[in-house]
């Protein structure tokens, strides 16, 4: 399952480094903890929309964008399971059937 | 503050009275209870990543899809705010200045 908060994780983390901006930087200007902006970043803890609006003013990011960005992921992992090409769906019958 | 949770809380109702479908439904079928999903409905309430993925796939709407609408709304709002129109904007003195 394709989870929003490792999207955005990744996406904010994209775009801190984008700017060359520490964790440290940014959380200070975004008023959050170091370990928490660092956790939002890994996917491990689900920003709330007051923390996640702060975190794109510090970064000067405006969270439509942030959002546009999340969506194009989303959109490539939807496809990406949707033609799953995994060793289990290769092995199904119809897919030996074609192969014989 | 435009909060993210509002707008994917109206986003979420948007789709699912699209479907005439009612809260019941969408709560059982996304095995949420009924007073969960009315709460993210009104943007009471963070969905989990879980829960918004579960809550997608009730309603059968790509993540994706739903987050690029949520993008449109928060881009709109983004643009309304830096384009403020109202009355306590519209009494300040620069505007004054030009109406005298």
């Amino acid at each position: 399952m394709v989870l929003l908060r490792r999207l955005l994780g990744d996406e904010l983390r994209r775009q801190r480094q984008r700017q060359s901006r520490t964790l440290r930087e940014v959380s200070g200007a975004a008023r959050v903890s170091l370990g928490y902006l660092s956790e939002v970043e890994r996917g491990q803890k689900e920003a709330s929309s007051e923390l996640l609006a702060s975190i794109c003013t510090a970064l000067e990011v405006p969270m439509s964008v942030l959002l546009r960005g999340v969506s194009d992921e989303l959109a490539l992992a939807e496809l990406a399971a949707s033609t799953d090409l995994s060793p289990a769906r290769a092995a199904q019958p119809d897919v030996v059937a074609s192969a014989a």
